[in-house]
C-alpha cells in the first residue's frame, strides 16, 4: 500500500480530548466559532472569524453536511449521532481518552452517551488539580485531605481511569520543585482559609504531582502536563517543558510515564526532552485543529530530534465533532507530508513509525 | 483580479517606521549599509556587506536608480525627491506613521517636508521614554514632572499625533508590573539626582506606562511597544511578549489598544497573545527589510495562530527609501506565498484579509 | 562551475569535534547508534533506534564499507584507517580541531594516531573547566590555583591549542557575570572542601571565564562556548545564549573572539547576536548529524540575520567516521537549499560566502 494510503485508513487513538456538547444547542454556529480558538468567550467572534482555523471548521462542516447550503443549524439527537459517526469514521478515530475536568457548557457528560454517539471507545483520564479542589472542600485538614486525594489516585485506574493529568502550568507555571511536608501543610492550610476554591499555589502543586508520581508508576498509567499553548489563562513563558526539568531527572527514570501535551511553540524543546529523558512522550495537539497552516511545520520541527517512538496524535478537541475532524485531517496530511520526505528510511520502516504515532504508542501507554 | 496583482496593487499604510535623512549626505553608500543592519557603527562594515540585507538595498537602489552603474552616489533635493516617489509609489505607499523619537544623523525631521519628498501622508506617533525624560529635565519635583508628562500625554492627539510608543523594552524589558507611587516618586528623584538623562528604572517605566494607558484609551489610540529583535541596547530575552502578560491582562480588556512591534523571533508568541487577548496587535516589522530570506517564513510562522484582522504591514524603515522599499517588497511576496497556500479559503476572504493586514486595520486604528 | 558541485568539493575545516574510538571495539553496532543521540546510555536503545539519526547513521555506513550486507561489523587498525580516510576524503574535510575534553570510552587519544587514521590536520582546543578541576586537585589555595590556571591557559597558543571552550551552559547556564575575588575565593574553598571533582558553582565558572579572557585576546585565539542543544546533562532554558549578554557586551568590543557551538533550538537568537556584536561567531553543530531533517531549516533561520562571515561548519562529531559524515552531508546539502533560493545575490558572491562558512573564516580565527 502506498503511503498517503496507508496513512489515510490508519486507526487513530486520540489519547487527549475533551467531551462533546449536545447537537440541539442553539446558536451551533456560535458555539462552534468559539471552540475554534483558545480566546474565551469575551474575544469578539469577528475576530475569531477572521482565523483559517474557524474556515477550516466551516468547511469541516459543510463537507459532512447533508445540507450543503445550511450546514451550520442544530440537529436532533439522531441526526447528531450519525453526523459524529461519520466524521470519526471517515477519520478511523478509534478511541477517544477523555480529559474529564473540563466541561462545556452544554457538555455530553456520560461517557456511555459519548461512545453511543461517536461509535468510538472511550475512557477517562483523572486530572488532578480538579480532584484536590474537591477533597479540600470535603476535608479539614492536610492529612485528611492528602489521605483522601492520594488514596483516590492510588486505586484510579480501578475506576476505569487510563492515566493522569496536571494543569500545573495553568496555575503557576511549570517550575515543579521538590517540597516538604510542613511547607505543604502551610501552603494546604493558607488555601483552605482564602475562601477560593481554585488551588494555585506553587508549593502546594509542586507537593502533589511530586509526591503522587510514586502511585501513579505503581499503576503504569502515564502523567499528562499541560505545556505550551492554552487559553489565556495560562503564562506561556512558564509554561516552557524545559522548567520541568528537575521533575523529569527525578521521575523518568524512576519508571514515570510523562506525556507532554500540545507544548506548541515549545515543541522543539518537547522533542529534545524526548530525545535524552526515557519514558517521556509528546504530542502538538490543539495547534492541529487551531492553527491549520502550521500543522505541516509543527510537526516537522517537534520531530527534528525525538525518536518517532515518543510521539503521540491527539487533538485536544472538544465540543462538536468537526473539531475532532480538522485535526485528524490536517495531522494526517502533515505526516504524509513528513514521511514523504524522508529519504533515508524504507517505506516499511515509515509505516511502524507511523503506526506507533497514531495508536500503537498510545495503546501500550494508556490501555496496556 | 488575481491574487499577486491584487497584492501588488494594495495600498501600503505603514504604522511603524522613522526618519529619512538627506539625499545630498555624503558616503551614501556607507549610510545606507549602515542602515541595513541593527548594529552600531562600531561593527565592521565588512560583515554588513556580508549580510543578505546590504545586498538587497543594493539591488533595491540599482533598481530604481537613473545611472545603474552608478547608482549609490548622493543626490540633489530635487533628483532625490523624484527617487523617492518613485521608490514609495511602485509599492503603492499611501501613509507613513513615524516614531519620531528615533533620530538618525542628517534626519530631515520637518515631517511636511517628508511630505513633499515621499509624496505621501504623514503622521506622528509619540515616543513616551524620550519626552519622560525631557519633563524630567525641566521639573523639580514628581508631581511636576508626571503632571506634565501625562498632560501632554492626554493632548497628544489634539497636539496631530496619532498614536503612543514605549521603548520599555530598550530599558529593561517587557515585565511591566503595577506600581504604588511612593516607589515611582522614589525612583523618579533617584533618577533625577543621578545627572543620567537616559530613563532606564524599571518601576518608574513600568509606573509610566501603566498609569498613561487611561489618557491613551480616552483618546482612543494605540500604544505600541517594541518588542524582540532590535540593535545591541535591547536585552532580547527580557524583550519576550510574554513577559507582558500582566499589563494586557490588565489593561486589553479596559479598551487599550495595544501593538506589539517587530515581535521576531518571537512572532509566534505575539501572535498567540493576538489570538487570545482582545485589543491586541501586531506586526513582524524590521525583519522584512534585514532578514530578507527570512520574511516569508516569518509571515507564515506569525499567522499561524492570529486572527488576520490583528496583524499588520509595517517596515519600521529609516535613512534612505530602498529600506522601505525592500520591506515592502518581500512583504508582498511573503502575503502571495502565504494566501496562496490557503485552501480552506475563498479568493474574496482572502482579499478582505490582505486589504485588512495592508492598510485597513493600522487605518482604523490610528487615523479613526 | 555550478554551485552544487562548487559546494560538493569545497574543503571542510571542523572548528569543533571530538575523538573518533578504535575501530576493532566489540559491540560496534550499538556504540554508533548510541553516539546517534545525546542521550546517555541509560536511554532505550530501542528509542534511539526510532530516531532518523540511526537511520542515517546507518545508510552511512551502509554506503562506504565494503560489504554492503554486513556493514556494521568491527575492523581492524588498517581496515578502519582505510574506511575512515575513504569518508573524510569523500566530504572533503580538511581539518579537525578536538575538544579533548570529552573522551568516549576506546577513544584514540593520540592525535598523531588521529592524524594517520584519517589523513587530516588535527589540532586541540583547551576546555577550560576541565583544566580548572585537575588544577583545584593538584593546588591547596585559591592563588596558587589561579596562578596554574590562568598561566596555562596565557601559554596554551605555545602548547599547541589553537581555541578554548567554556562548558558554563553544563555546569549552570550562561548568565556569566563579573564576579570579584573575595567571592571566587570564598566559592573556590568552598568547592575544594566538598570533595566533590565537577565544578559547578556559578560564581567561580564566572570569575575563571571573565578573567581568563585577557589572555585568550593576547593570544588571538576564539573562546568557544557550548550553546543550547546538548545531552540531558544541560539545563536547555538556561543555555540560551541572550543570557550571555553581558560578557559579549563586555568583552567582544575589546577583541575577544567568541564562538557559540551547537545553539539550537536557539540558533536564531545566536544570529541575532551575531548580526550585532563584535566578533561574534556561531555553528549549529551536533543538529547536523543528530537532526538530519532539520538541517536545511535550521541553516535557513541561523541565517535570516547573521552575516555569512560569522557562521561556521562543524559537526561536533565523535567516536564514529560516519557521524562526520552524516554531518558533512546534511551540512553541504543545506548549503545548496540556502544558496540555490537567493535571488538577491551573484553566484560569484554566493561562493565566497560558501568557502567562509566552510573553512575560511575557521582558519582565519583559529590557524592565523
Amino acid at each position: 500500500m502506498e503511503l498517503g494510503e496507508f496513512i489515510e485508513t490508519m486507526p487513530l487513538l486520540d489519547h487527549h480530548c475533551h467531551f462533546l456538547i449536545k447537537g440541539d444547542v442553539e446558536k451551533r454556529e456560535e458555539r462552534l466559532a468559539q471552540v475554534s480558538t483558545e480566546a474565551d468567550n469575551s474575544y469578539p467572534l469577528s475576530d475569531t472569524k477572521n482565523r483559517l482555523a474557524w474556515w477550516a471548521f466551516r468547511a469541516e462542516a459543510q463537507y459532512f453536511a447533508r445540507d450543503k447550503t445550511n450546514f451550520l443549524q442544530s440537529m436532533d439527537a439522531k441526526e447528531y449521532a450519525a453526523y459524529n459517526q461519520l466524521i470519526f469514521k471517515h477519520y478511523n478515530f478509534k478511541m477517544l481518552l477523555v480529559d474529564t475536568g473540563f466541561v462545556p457548557a452544554d457538555a455530553i457528560i456520560d461517557l456511555n452517551e459519548m461512545k453511543k454517539i461517536t461509535g468510538l471507545a472511550v475512557k477517562k483520564i483523572y486530572r488532578i488539580e480538579t480532584h484536590a479542589q474537591e477533597w479540600m472542600e470535603k476535608e479539614e485538614t492536610f492529612t485528611q485531605w492528602w489521605r483522601q486525594l492520594s488514596q483516590q489516585v492510588a486505586h484510579a485506574v480501578e475506576d476505569g481511569f487510563v492515566g493522569f493529568k496536571s494543569i500545573a502550568a495553568y496555575r503557576f507555571g511549570l517550575r515543579l520543585r521538590k517540597v516538604g511536608t510542613a511547607e505543604a501543610k502551610k501552603a494546604f492550610h493558607g488555601w483552605k482559609n482564602s475562601g477560593v476554591k481554585r488551588l494555585s499555589d506553587p508549593a502546594l502543586i509542586s507537593y502533589i504531582v511530586w509526591n503522587l508520581a510514586p502511585y501513579i508508576i505503581a499503576q503504569n498509567k502515564p502523567l499528562q502536563f499541560h505545556v505550551g499553548y492554552g487559553d489565556a489563562d495560562t503564562d506561556l513563558f512558564e509554561g516552557n517543558p524545559l522548567l520541568l526539568r528537575s521533575f523529569l531527572q527525578n521521575w523518568c527514570p524512576k519508571g514515570l510515564k510523562v506525556v507532554l501535551l500540545h507544548c506548541y511553540p515549545y515543541h522543539r524543546e518537547a522533542g529534545y526532552l524526548a530525545s535524552v529523558f526515557p519514558n517521556l512522550f509528546f504530542d502538538t495537539s490543539l495547534i492541529d485543529p487551531l492553527g491549520p497552516s502550521a500543522v505541516n511545520r509543527v510537526l516537522d520541527e517537534a520531530l527534528e530530534l525525538a525518536p518517532y517512538s515518543r510521539y503521540l496524535f491527539a487533538s485536544d478537541a472538544s465540543t462538536y465533532p468537526e473539531m475532532y475532524g480538522v485535526a485528524a485531517s490536517r495531522f494526517k496530511a502533515a505526516l504524509l507530508h513528513h514521511f514523504a520526505h524522508l529519504s533515508e528510511v524504507p517505506l516499511e520502516q515509515k509505516k511502524v513509525w507511523i503506526r506507533k504515532i497514531c495508536y500503537q504508542t498510545a495503546a501500550e501507554l494508556y490501555i496496556n
